[in-house]
């Protein structure tokens, strides 16, 4: 391991890390909400930290290696949580345990949106607007993690999506790599995020909340600055908004970027990731609104608008709320959040095991049955016109496994720590897919649950934005041999 | 398809079948109880329809093909299934609805366990006798398909149990190989039934309570003849002979008959699912155990005996009751209708997906992490050791992703029927693994569950038993052209 220059890049980010604690500096001094100091604290708390670590390492340029990877990506989140969650054990108001300032800051950065915080609107303008911050940051990691990172890993399958990376493809070196494709993304992110916001503004939120929605709805990260989240605003026309830019959100950047450099929008609907995705989603959202309007739920119209935002709020791993779906009828609630296993596409903001390995999974599903009837057929998994290689199914295979190995894990932490079985399972979910909210005592916060259950939700937190592997890699003996 | 060899198979397997009805008449005459006219009237009906079937095919001795397999393995349980309902629809107590009625034979014959009676103690001794006779039917008549017609399917990696079965293999034909496979087992099946129930009867019960037990225990059943199942003797003794012969009889039937050819022990240590399958056990039974005692729950040694027998009962699939294990502490009900879903081995009686696709699996997952760490690395995983094929592997995951969307399937139509989440998932389980009890409203009895909840637990106990695909192949358009 070059623990040198992964100290070095990890000073780095904290130096860079301290200055978005400016923001709410400025922020709390404009609403004079008294958090200021707080936040001031915590830029030089978490500069001089950064600095301590990058002094003394600060000329060592050696590459990294692949394997350092798995090492500074998973430490990148844990520090960042780390220094995120500074601002949120200084602060004054709200007053808060260092569990669940620490829980605040995993959840806003790898964008699951699990609170710990209730009474909302009651809170200081600065706090508000930094949660909402800390998922938009959050947002672009991942962003830059999945698209330039976890392919180069070869994590659960992600390989897939090398050849789509804009770029030449270097090597065993990740730097260069990741400089060259953040940058395009980054316009696209930063696109995606002032449209949102423009649209939230104009359909009726004012500045604050429109700029704080956007991060959190382009981020897939689910925080709002109300308890009743999006419902709070009752408007049809922010939900609709709402659902079309999680949709977005969920769609590989990769693609959103070669749709844009080509002015084409035909790139999406050529790749069987994105046709898959929308199929689901278009699915559920038609048979949730044809329940809701059945059942006698809602009327037509607001059973068109909030079914077709939930879904897409939870199906995507968003998680924010417009109702109360928990209480929707029969098989609603529990097929919401199944399909947050499902999440997003790869290489976008979304949680979940990604709609490719999904598709995979039903595939090879689909293709045992037809070989059983035909023992000695060859029949390839293809994706578009491409045959998909047996090893990346394998991978897909192996990262689904250990994915239900680690669920149940953390299910029985749960139940061992006394939940209910509805809010044990839910609980898992929410955190291991980044969705945010649960159902039963999780539906809307996390602030009832036991410490324990906490720092498991974090870990799964953290184990599902890594893709599992990332982590849990670093708990083999052979990753420290050599 | 050969129609009309099916057909007469099926004929002859009614004729036989109605034999069966015979031993409840003299059971009924014996006691006293009244019920004699329903079973004779059941065998009357149920052979007569018998011959019919027989009768025009009766000289068609054309081979059947593997194809036909498929079809006439899903018709045998279903066939029996109408035929075994038969009296229960005729006795004059219980009366019995006709969904009611089919669903306890289906219950029966896919040794399942679940049942739709109470007051058991109440019943005539005839139809009780008859719920264990059908559950030992049902035992051998997944023995046989185990290790003689699903390997020759090539469902879900059965092949890999292929090279075991006593006996030449001929290439493409079903009939000898039933026939030879057969006896040799018939004879372990027997001694199993036969030692155990000298067992139970020497521990205290009567003949009638012995025998029966005997039945459902080696069938990996779980009828009891009475409502608080093996809890009713209240007996150590019992429960530890009961756990031992749960244990035997998740063993891999062929490895038994090695064992006993070759005279020696060693031959089960040196199987690599025995392996884990005795590992797992154990490691729960310590496990729950150990809860169940620092709980404070119970004494160490009725700890030690209700633990050992409990888990035994839920992870093997009998689904005997010496407790009410569902309010016991912390994780033990969800971990142990959890641990159903792997069952015993494959080749047994029990249910689930079988230890070996589970080992296949966590294998897969545990060489996913070495892989991701040595990229370049040719990795095979070995049973004992010999390598696994890749065709098998796949095998074993198109296996795993079926039956988890066939869980999620049917658990969404139990949702939708209202039922809560708890009851819910546990009636899938309980019948999709043909484990027989679940948690929540479905304890102890699917009584009080919505009709199109018991259709729909009749065909997840007749999916799990056919081991899902050789009744799923029968829905695609591909298996009926030629
Ligand atoms: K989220
Ligand atoms: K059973």
């Amino acid at each position: 391991m070059r623990y040198a220059v992964i100290a070095r890049i990890l000073g780095l980010l904290m130096m860079l890390f301290s200055l978005t604690l400016l923001p709410p500096v400025a922020i709390s001094l404009l609403y004079d909400d008294g958090q200021a100091l707080a936040f001031l604290e915590g830029f030089l708390i978490v500069l001089v930290l950064g600095t301590l670590v990058w002094w003394p390492t600060r000329h060592n340029t050696m590459e990294l290696r692949v394997r350092d990877g798995f090492l500074i990506t998973s430490l990148f989140w844990i520090v960042l949580s780390l220094a995120g969650s500074v601002p949120f054990f200084l602060s004054s108001e709200p007053k808060m345990h260092y569990v669940d300032a620490l829980f605040e800051a995993v959840s806003g950065l790898t964008t699951t949106g699990a609170t710990v915080l209730t009474g909302l609107e009651e809170l200081p303008k600065s706090i508000l607007w930094y949660r909402q911050q800390l998922q938009w940051l959050g947002g672009i990691g991942i962003i830059v993690l999945a698209v330039a990172i976890l392919p180069m890993l070869g994590i659960g399958g992600m390989q897939l999506y090398r050849a789509e990376v804009p770029g030449p493809v270097k090597d065993n070196k990740l730097t260069p790599r990741i400089a060259e494709t953040a940058k395009a993304l980054w316009y696209i992110y930063v696109g995606l995020t002032v449209a949102c916001a423009s649209a939230y503004w104009l359909a009726g939120m004012n500045l604050f909340d429109a700029v704080g929605h956007s991060f959190a709805t382009v981020a897939i990260g689910g925080f709002s600055t109300y308890d009743a989240s999006i419902g709070h605003f009752n408007s049809h026309a922010i939900e609709l908004i709402g659902a079309l830019f999680m949709f977005l959100s969920g769609v590989n950047f990769a693609l959103h970027f070669m749709a844009w450099r080509q002015r084409n929008l035909w790139q999406y609907f050529r790749d069987p990731e994105f046709r898959f995705y929308a199929s689901v989603m278009l699915g559920a959202s038609l048979l949730t609104v044809g329940i809701l309007i059945v059942t006698g739920t809602m009327d037509p119209v607001t059973a068109a608008t909030k079914g077709l935002f939930q879904v897409l709020s939870i199906a995507t791993t968003a998680g924010f709320s417009a109702e109360d779906f928990g209480a929707w009828p029969g098989i609603l609630p529990v097929m919401l959040i199944l399909m947050a296993f499902m999440g997003g596409c790869g290489n976008s903001t979304a949680g979940g095991m990604k709609a490719m390995r999904i598709l995979l999974i039903y595939r090879q599903g689909s293709r045992e049955i037809r070989r059983i009837l035909h023992p000695s057929a060859v029949i390839p998994i293809k994706l578009g016109h491409r045959p998909v290689s047996e090893r990346v199914l394998q991978a897909v295979w192996g990262f689904f496994s250990m994915y239900m190995v680690v669920f149940v894990v953390l299910l029985l932490i749960n139940l061992a720590m006394g939940l209910d079985q509805v809010t044990a399972w839910t609980a898992v979910v929410a955190t291991l897919t980044n969705l945010g909210p649960g159902l039963g005592q999780v539906a809307s916060t996390f602030q009832s649950m036991p410490d324990l259950v906490k720092w498991s939700g974090m870990a799964a937190m953290i184990l599902g934005r890594l893709e599992i592997f990332t982590l849990l890699v670093l708990f083999t003996p052979d990753f420290w041999r050599n």
